[in-house]
């Protein structure tokens, strides 16, 4: 990546002086005339027609991203992002009204560092003067179920970057551009409004909605898009597109289409220009009928289209040309080329008062039964290995910041988080994390984390090194979920080094395979810790295989301090009987000092939960199910897919009535094991010292041996009075309000009593009455429902014989192991509480699960004069903030985000504003410059002034300044993030 | 078109002052560095892969040619011309090293015509640098099997002046270039030799062939293509390509392919360019075995591909750089960019002595059950109304330079002979008047035949109106074989003028439908004719249907002055009877003075054929039968279709065992007219003056219920002694001898017993004894065999239920009239001679079937001043001369070509050189000044140097000089065809 500007800075406030990301040194330079400025001109009088060409260049679906970059498998799909880009460039050089969006920094980056110095000059005028404008911008374009928040901002900061570093001011992108994502998250208009987007235009929505907003006019809004942020901080001008984001009906012209082309040599046959304009000005017209203003926006492109772009535009000029020939006839319909901000900036000008919305976008249904709710849970293991990515890359973030340049060269070799980054990044695509992609596609995206992770481990292990000052081989061991790990399995004397990548301690529980039967376990200061042996469960050895030997896991709770880690030791003791086989049957309960869980001795299920902090009960019955794949039916040959949900009845088939059961009880932890039939079994799980219940669930290989797809849900009913609600999380930030059958802006015709109820997840699915809330928090994301009142359900796996028709062209069924189906284990912990200190509990919760410790395993004794403990940061931060993003930008200067994690009227205790002093944060860092900026740090926050939209509430948002006591000490207010600069030195 | 250098040369011997087609005015400008002296360097001392980027542009076949060339319905079949030559363009300019060869003149002209001035001189310059190279360069790409030669040289005639009109020489074809169609024709070869190419390289041979060429080194030859011209007149550097016109395996580049591309970006997945380093040199390595120089060719294209060049020539830029890297490792492989005649020159180079072919390649099988010798006769009517459209444009022409400019604008209009001259040229593509289009774009050629036709009949009104002083308006009756013409059937008084486009006086038998029952017929000279009515028949009645009521016909004979017309006043005399109704039966024989032709009475059919004259008889027995196509069987999947004709059987089944006739016979005509059944029926027709037996064939709908696709032939079945032989022309010229089961140059495994002996034939098809001839001669191409000795079958109509898999994608099934499927009606003409007399009958017989005389009729009194008979030239030509091309060229100068239509030994009357006085050839017109061409007119005949080349047979041709006597008078030879720039001056 180019220097940036912000390598020059040096000090506080130096930062402010020029427009960020423009080349040091050319700060004085005139500022070229791109963005608002490069509009073209408009006609009042007329109907205004901006053609936005466009292409929608997926990054990774049916191929890989890389295969889509260089146009291979072009027997799958015909698709080549460099021709794209190679195309583009030089056709827009042909005439100068020519204009261009691009999108997806993936590819852009991609193709910009093979080009020559003569065609980045030709690009870099072209953006100067608006002709190639970038929009969006992120790597990619996220999708809005099933990615998390932090992941991203990651994401998009990593794209602007690039964009900024590249292209300076010209390079910023005004407005976002969700044109494909299947529904869109309140949380991502949030983010948007804070990244300093003055727009944002998708294009799926409900079609009940879009239908409502056709009648009513009202296609564009402006979206509140938090409920804890003042306005206009969240407020985001939202645009429904008019065509999805495809040309008009017989106005397709690239490659991949089969419109007539306008053919206007008279010699020729089929002469058609008359007709092509007067369809063109139907077209107009009536779309301008459904749009509130005097200018109308066509999407001309569409997935990977303007590989031949000459095909577009040789068409497009023509057009353009001979509809505005007819203004001399009379004809009040005036084409331009445009961009989606030139269309944006138009509508500004109306000034206007815009209808808000405070709801979000799902769930998104195409028809009526044709919901797409089913990639809420499509390939849990791929959602949960992209959040256990991020949570590595957080640490490796950290750590690169801790250890200082070394941790980038050292002991252990070359290591980076560059690579992770863009594997993230890649990731967070709206058919990665969704699981909407090809089988081989979702292979390759756990792939590039895998390599990601490499890099990022010899990162850490370098960082570690320096920290600990021990440079002995760091083993990752990286399938503890089924227990496996060589190191562990085959040694009698290993460390074990627990980073926290949290701003407070942590307390954790580690399960360590191996083969003895007792162990000595101590901590930093030497201290033996409890430790036990429990026999590895039949049900891991099933998945396992011969990949591992391990019969016994070693549990024991360790302890790591903020932004740190300690070192415990574990040493094999002799002689020792192997640990007693579990107990046959269910126990009445399970204990400890905060919890009791009891069973139903009949049926091995769980019976009631009970929080004896509070003294509350709940009964709590939970079972597994699946809903019958649809395959379509006389209704609708819609069939449940990787993108849709439709299950051929309402009602669930239990996979069984019954568990069997075992126990497991010792100090530490007590378990007890559920098996629901050959491919269904779980742990119910109580340490000693949680406040929650782990619910282990291990799901797969879903049979389908008798041709019937399954869609796997465990579901939880109480008795609380939920009354048709139940909440879930934004892309693991607020919370949203569902009501079962019913949207909050229109009036539902519910079609699919099920898919229909569905709503994603990421952290969070609740229940509550006036005095209970039953938290489910969970380690990946997935989609949810209450289908009853008292009742939560969670989609965890799915298998399917029949593909969606929505283009994947592959039933979801995922292979595993010998083909034989995915076997899928993940963890959902389970909290009650009342529900005004619910999020005291479930905030901290999620984000312990969300930012995980790293263990990180060495063979050798530790050098006796190895730091067995660190911390990065000077104390812990309160309760209520979150360290975000640490993360080195350049050689001095470290990307700092503080989040305020609670909402504005969730705790009573946390959700007030908080102040932290920069300068007292860290431990081996002296922080000697501060610089607010955006939210992806694309820009300096006071430099960021957004369009002022009216939203017809009436009130008028005032913007306040920061509230901060002094430039060091940073005030935040619930939900709020904040994004610094800061210029460090190691003390 | 562009005025050409033509335009400025006024008197004889002037034309040779400049290079041909050079602007004028720049005659003494630098010659640019194109052509040969344009080619890249090569390595002498490695193997040289020239790389040859080319597309193939269909000029129509699942489209028509200007979708092709808009590139509309592209749901059909993605490809559009106009972008490929954008594109092209658009690459040839980022790199000199690039290269692009373009070969059908009909694509580029409507694309040139479209194109700015700057691009016009920016292709300019790369035409003049040799990196467009035009290959080839007729208007299309022509059938070698169907086409006759007049209509192949009027095409190539246009193509290339196109080209030398708009680049001069640099813009001349040195190569040429078939690379599709399916075989060749040795008429073809001859006619490239004598147009000037160097070379011909081509890409669809017999695979039995091509194992054989393969295995020998003998991929490469000299052609010696004609019998009868002495060598090197008609010899052809022959190369057969290697991969047909396509990219070796793995190595397709374009957007219509799947090939991986060279993903060289070391940080991307799936680095592959030491895979396809080492891929490319073992293709190379492997096909340079196949050839004897160190140079091989590769066609870097295929149809319609480079609609986006970027995709090919990055890839090929990549391929040369990284390939040719390894030569500093020791490979001795050179990779270039190059053209079809920078490769013919190094081989030019190697100086090597080739191998002599002089049959052809007929008939093409790519596999033992593929035979493509169904196309021979596929779509009938479409091959005959190409025929009869070069016949009126023959006529269009020739009146154009009689008539003078007012011609082309006088007192029916303006008229050109342009249209149906490009209409003609369109149709002479390989999937035109080959039948193997899909049925839309078979619809598309006949209608553009349609409208040139009607152009050409302005032209001919205003010409005759020029010649004759008379405007009344003229109507031309295009549906006399159906017994239709509006104008005679309801006038009581018209006249009839017949136009003969031949160079000696015609007798001619006219037929006009009409509803009075007797008339009077008189000839320029009032003289009366003889004239009879006769009855439609009930089979042109079914077919016309309710579009025609004539219930007459009337029948008289013509004569008709040389390149001149005549005529004819007909009149209504009242108050006769209806004719005679036919008699039913058949009558034991038909007689005129010259033929006896006898029945047999049981059965309806011929018995036998006699020629009075010379006192000879054969048995003809003449039946109709159909094969049933093959819809695929265990031997091998392939079913009959356009292109294929397998059988699934060698034993056709009979129409019907006898025919149902009825006799007419009057002083005028004898008919005998036979019904075979619902759907074929025949006249046998003996006209009063006339050598030859009239076979009218009526065929169709063919039924297709049974669901077994048929294919209809008529058989004649004689005494002939033919010991296996038959007879074939080659375009309508030379005949080559044809040997059941055996091929002159390979040892054929005859596999498809009756489709692997069908060979095309244009004019004529015989087979003959020591003391017997029969020829049939006919009025469209078609396909035809003799598969017993004495027996002779031509294939007539087709249709068929399955698509035959080589890309047209339906089955060939004719839809005719409400899709009941089409009705084909033809002739055939018999002649039995002795061999020796043979030619001197089928010779002026074709002659006279391809150039027929055109009625045109006029209801009004004629001016009492009217011209009744005129005559072009000053006297009849010699039987040996046929005036194949009378042409306004330019303003002053007409192109004419004289032909001498006799091969060298065919006859002892003819086979002689004959001289022509040019001063004395025509009556209105004089002619000052003469310069002779090459054979396509885009070059002086003495500076049409072509290469020479050795062939294994030893003999030094010599090159003779013309051997004229004077610069006038101009000696034919046996099949020679000479070409003349003429200035005109009308007297």
């Amino acid at each position: 990546m180019a220097a940036s500007a912000l390598t020059a800075a040096a000090v506080f406030l130096l930062f402010h002086g020029g427009v960020l990301g423009f080349p040091a040194g050319q700060f004085t330079r005139d500022e070229p005339a791109c963005g608002y400025k490069s509009c073209p001109a408009t006609k009042p009088s007329m109907l205004n027609v901006h053609l936005v060409p466009h292409t929608h260049d997926d990054v990774g679906w049916l191929k890989t991203v890389d295969q889509y970059y260089y146009g291979d498998r072009n027997d799958i799909q015909h698709a080549g992002v460099q021709y794209i880009l190679d195309s583009v460039v030089q056709q827009l050089q042909e005439d100068p009204a020519r204009r261009f969006i691009y999108v997806e920094t993936a590819f852009f980056y991609r193709w910009w560092k093979q080009q020559s110095a003569k065609t980045r000059q030709v690009v870099t005028n072209l953006v100067n003067e608006g002709r190639l404008e970038f929009i969006n911008g992120g790597w990619c374009m996220s999708d809005e179920a099933t990615t998390h928040y932090s992941a991203v901002i990651d994401q998009m900061t990593l794209g602007l970057r690039f964009l900024n570093d590249t292209f300076g001011a010209c390079g910023r992108p005004r407005v976002a551009w969700h044109i494909d994502p299947f529904g869109h998250a309140r949380e991502h208009a949030s983010m948007f409004a804070q990244m300093g987007y003055d727009g944002f235009f998708f294009g799926r929505l409900d079609y009940q909605d879009k239908g409502r907003r056709m009648k009513d006019k009202d296609m564009e809004m402006l979206w509140r898009a938090s409920e804890s942020l003042a306005p206009p901080t969240a407020d985001l001008f939202t645009g429904v597109l008019p065509n999805g984001y495809n040309p008009p009906e017989g106005f397709c012209w690239d490659q991949l289409c089969s419109d007539a082309p306008i053919r206007d040599d008279p010699d020729l046959e089929d002469y058609n220009v008359e007709e092509i304009v007067k369809k063109f000005l139907n077209a107009a017209n009536e779309q301008a009928t459904l749009y509130r203003t005097n200018h109308i926006i066509m999407t001309m492109g569409s997935d990977f289209q303007y590989e031949n772009a000459n095909l577009w535009y040789k068409n497009m000029d023509k057009l353009i040309r001979y509809v505005n020939a007819q203004q001399s006839k009379g004809s009040k319909v005036n084409v331009l080329y445009s961009t989606p901000s030139c269309y944006l900036q138009e509508l500004h000008r109306a000034n206007l008062t815009w209808s808000v919305k405070t709801d979000d976008f799902f769930p998104y249904a195409d028809d009526a039964h044709d919901f797409w709710t089913g990639y809420f849970t499509s390939r849990p293991a791929l959602k949960h290995y992209e959040r256990l990515s991020n949570s590595l890359l957080q640490i490796c973030n950290q750590l690169e910041v801790l250890g200082g340049s070394e941790s980038r060269r050292g002991p252990h070799g070359e290591g980076d988080s560059d690579t992770l980054k863009r594997a993230m990044a890649v990731a967070q695509h709206h058919d990665a994390v969704s699981g909407t992609e090809k089988q081989h596609v979702a292979n390759d995206y756990a792939k590039r984390l895998s390599i990601g992770a490499a890099h990022c481990q010899v990162l850490v292990s370098n960082a570690l090194s320096k920290l600990s000052g021990s440079d002995a081989p760091r083993v990752y061991c990286e399938n503890l979920n089924i227990s496996m790990c060589p190191l562990t399995e085959s040694s009698s004397k290993f460390s074990v080094t627990v980073y926290n990548p949290l701003s407070r301690s942590v307390s954790w529980s580690v399960r360590l395979p191996l083969n003895g039967t007792r162990y000595s376990v101590t901590d930093p200061s030497g201290r033996e810790v409890d430790s036990q042996v429990v026999p590895v469960s039949q049900a891991t050895r099933d998945i396992r295989k011969d990949r591992g030997y391990a019969v016994n896991e070693l549990v024991f709770q360790v302890q790591a301090p903020p932004l740190g880690f300690s070192t415990y030791s574990v040493s094999l003791l002799n002689d020792h009987p192997p640990p007693a086989s579990p107990n046959p049957g269910v126990p009445l309960y399970l204990q400890n000092k905060f919890l009791k869980v009891t069973f139903d001795p009949d049926t091995g299920l769980l019976s009631s939960l009970s929080n004896l902090e509070t003294k509350q009960t709940v009964q709590l019955k939970q079972n597994f199910f699946w809903y019958n794949a649809s395959v379509g039916n006389a209704e609708s040959s819609q069939a449940s897919g990787a993108y849709i949900f439709r299950p051929n009845s309402s009602t669930p088939v239990p996979v069984s009535l019954n568990a069997k059961t075992q126990t497991v009880q010792n100090s530490v932890v007590q378990e007890v094991w559920q098996q629901f039939g050959p491919w269904v079994s779980q742990v119910v799980r109580l340490y000693q010292d949680s406040r929650n219940l782990e619910l282990e669930w291990t799901v797969g290989p879903i049979p389908v041996g008798d041709y019937v797809g399954k869609e796997v849900i465990t579901r939880l009913d109480t008795n609380i009075n939920s009354s048709g609600l139940f909440y879930t999380d934004s892309n693991g930030r607020e919370v949203l309000e569902r009501r079962r059958d019913f949207r909050p802006t229109w009036v539902l015709k519910q079609t699919e009593p099920i898919a229909g109820n569905y709503y994603p997840f990421n952290s969070r699915i609740y229940i509550k009455d006036k005095e209970q809330q039953l938290t489910v928090v969970t380690d990946r994301s997935q989609g949810g429902s209450s289908i009853q009142d008292g009742s939560l359900e969670i989609m965890l796996h799915r298998r399917l014989l029949m593909d969606d028709y929505r283009g994947v062209g592959e039933p979801l069924s995922e292979p595993g192991e010998y083909a034989k189906g995915l076997v899928v284990r993940g963890r959902l912990l389970l909290a009650l509480t009342p529900p005004a200190a619910a999020a005291d509990t479930h905030r901290p919760l999620a984000e312990e699960l969300v930012l995980q410790p790293l263990l990180s395993l060495q063979a050798e004794d530790m050098h006796p004069n190895a730091v067995l403990e660190f911390s990065g940061l000077q104390a812990a931060l309160p309760p209520a903030v979150h360290l975000l993003t640490v993360s080195q930008w350049d050689r001095d200067s470290v990307l700092l985000r503080l989040e305020h994690q609670f909402e504005a009227k969730e705790s009573q205790t946390h959700s007030q504003p908080v102040t932290v002093n920069l300068q007292k944060l860290f431990s081996t860092l002296e922080v000697v410059g501060v610089s607010e900026m955006s939210l992806a740090a694309n820009q300096w926050k006071d430099e960021m002034t957004r369009m002022d939209w009216k939203g017809n509430t009436g009130e008028k948002p005032l913007k306040r300044g920061t509230g901060d006591p002094s430039v060091w000490e940073v005030t935040l207010n619930p939900m709020e993030i904040r994004t610094f600069l800061l210029r460090m030195r190691h003390r």
